[in-house]
């Protein structure tokens, strides 16, 4: 089997035939997608993006974030830009990239034009992203090292799977359509830092589309243009890796499943120690007021990054260890941006608390882990730790992210969560309706 | 100067300071890529994208080949894979690439939408084609060697700086279109033979119109996406080649004038010998019934390729220095499609011509030459020869294009001749209109 043909059978699995982990993390993945959406339409690049092409016009078949509807392309276009444009959205490791961003908007927007059910929708992400995440991993690398974007290049190959399962192609259709994908897909790491970045989430979704489109209104393609001679992926990777990536396809294994969240609005380097902290908190009710130490061990990486002892901004919060150890203790949420105030930099309280707070760097300690001790007030040494690799409970991972969507949207999270909590009930026009009001 | 400062100079030239050679190469280029777009349309490719663009609708500001309106990007898209499907378009070997159909479809859609006159439609083409060759010769042989097909990468910068001129870009938009085009261009070699090599100019043509306005509402992008660290040059090519590629730069010189036709729809490797066969028949009022023998030296690469010395199809006669010789000097036209039939290859005529004629290989001949002897009746001997790298003279060119162009559409070509001939009392609006009637 090669490539290509995995990924063949992977966009015609059956929905019978999806594990109901996976099912969980593609909800997950939807509402966190919808929440940094929803989260990104004031950024300067979306609203240019949705004026252009609102401007354009033409059929009103798939909302756009922000406010409008477009045609499925175009609505792929801003909505993959605008839920990627805080940087706050969904990660893989595996290949490194962002999946929801590229992949949601395609499926969402095809979705809404085929008039498919909700759980259609998630279904065709859930299979365009364990795509994208697999491409991914035969790219290597060695690809992303050369310069390329991996939510763009890898994800593009993933909206095509989600748009072609949605548009109903057939087996030889989506072979056309991922050829057409090997010519359409493109991104770069060089826009990092710009609107370019943003940007590439939505060219990978628009080329979705349109691939699917296209070859299933006919077009033809090249053989094999991800695996074939000169194919996308002999041409974007010095050393591509195809043995091993498939040994264990769907639906036996999910490499998605993997998938990450940002949680927080900070330095990613105090992720480890916040949920560290956080599970320590729930179990033994501690408050900052029975601590009387607390020592972190952390990455030495991390040392010169985020370990700032006195902050004076609410930016320079974000990079604290000790300010957000005060945080997570006082039950302070450190998911809204908007709480990295310049006021909270100056919280006599936080002051106080950081005081308690030593930070050293340990070589046993991986870049997404962190561990230490608490002494409490009676004596009592509460080791905490957390690996961002581990796998979240879902229970906490829900009640997380909830949060998360809380401190950025308010109210209207909670709305956002009971779409997803209901999607069997809704249709892609539901969830469309909740992107763009 | 870095490539990034020079493609800012030449996206900014003055119209006067572009040389009136330049200018007459453009020309010919709009004549040829119109004519080319118009005998595409009844293919399927051209039909599937025409249906799907004109299905999603929007703002009709830009001429659709074959018919209708469109936003600007979809028409760039439509037509640039329209004007490619017959593969009879243009091609610069600077780089290997063919220039218009990725650089005029961009040219014209902006140019439409933002109510230019033709000329300026024309100068802006004529400058992203020259960035579009300089840009191929920095990513250089080793580019398209890999896998990368010139005509979507590079075509993709040199339809930027058209659009970008045409959206009346600052130098500083125009810097951040080049960036953003820098992540967003694509295209492989592997989709030849198949649709893909078409849509690939139209990928080209729809990039830079959508680079060009992003930039001009207000995006932003890498610094240098073109050279600079991890830009599109660094991931795109193993050895690009800056130094000597602008030496000479525009206005001084444009590379874009060394320009090629294709204007004989039958083997490449027989075009060399139609043009030396027809200068001198032009030379010596030259009849078949003159003509006692005929010597044909040519590369030996093409002995195997087109030498088929009874053809018995419409298609081998395309293949067939024997056939093509004795219809060059019976004055049958050599560049329309729908002469080559079955019939053709069982003309009797044709067939004791043939018998005049022998063939050769020669090392001294390379693949782009031909040369030989005609030997009359009444004794004397006639050298003939044609290089195809040498530039031909405008009167004979215009000619040749006029001849392919009749070959192609009949009577529409010389309606289109006259405008083309007539440009500067056009709009852009007229040439569209030419491009959909």
């Amino acid at each position: 089997m090669t490539t290509l043909s995995h990924l063949l059978d992977l966009a015609a699995l059956p929905a019978a035939e999806i594990p109901d982990s996976a099912r969980t993390m593609a909800q997950f993945s939807l509402f966190d997608w919808m929440v940094c959406g929803r989260a990104g339409v004031e950024e300067p690049l979306s609203g240019i993006l949705r004026a252009y092409v609102l401007a354009e016009g033409g059929r009103h078949v798939a909302s756009v974030l922000g406010g409008g509807q477009a045609p499925a392309r175009a609505a792929a276009l801003v909505n993959g830009a605008t839920s990627h444009a805080l940087d706050y959205d969904d990660t893989h490791f595996g290949h490194v990239g962002h999946p929801s961003v590229g992949i949601y908007p395609a499926a969402l927007a095809v979705g809404e034009e085929m008039g498919c059910r909700a759980v259609e929708v998630a279904e065709a992400f859930l299979l365009g992203a364990e795509a994208s995440v697999r491409v991914g991993m035969v790219l290597g690398a060695v690809h992303y090292n050369r310069g390329f974007h991996q939510t763009a290049t890898a994800g593009a190959f993933g909206a095509t799977v989600a748009a072609g399962r949605l548009y109903g192609l057939t087996r030889d259709q989506m072979r056309v359509a991922l050829g057409l994908c090997a010519t359409r897909a493109s991104g770069l790491k060089s826009q990092f830092g710009t609107m370019g970045k943003p940007y590439n989430a939505g060219i990978a979704a628009a080329n979705g589309v349109e691939c699917a489109a296209l070859a299933r209104a006919g077009f033809t393609s090249a053989d094999d243009g991800v695996m074939g001679p000169q194919g996308f992926v002999l041409t974007h990777s010095d050393h591509p890796v195809e043995a091993g990536v498939w040994d264990a396809p769907p639906p036996h294994s999910f490499v998605f499943e993997d998938i990450k969240y940002k949680l927080h609005a900070c330095c990613h380097g105090t992720h480890a120690m916040i949920e560290g902290l956080a599970t320590a908190l729930r179990q033994h009710n501690l408050t900052p007021e029975r601590v009387a130490k607390l020592h972190l061990r952390t990455s030495p990486r991390w040392l010169s990054v985020c370990d700032i002892k006195r902050p004076r901004t609410g930016l320079e919060v974000k990079f604290s260890y000790a300010w957000l150890a005060g945080m997570v203790l006082a039950g302070i949420p450190t998911a809204a941006e908007r709480t990295y105030t310049d006021a909270l930099a100056a919280d006599p309280t936080l002051a106080k608390f950081a005081e308690k707070i030593t930070v050293s760097g340990s070589p046993n300690v991986g870049d997404m882990q962190a561990e230490g001790e608490i002494l409490l007030t009676d004596g009592t040494l509460v080791p905490f730790g957390h690996d961002l690799a581990a796998r979240i409970d879902s229970a906490v991972l829900e009640a997380s992210l909830r949060a998360k969507a809380f401190g950025l949207l308010g109210g209207a999270a909670e709305r956002l969560w009971d779409m997803v909590a209901n999607l069997p009930t809704l249709s892609a026009a539901d969830l469309g309706l909740g992107l763009r009001s």
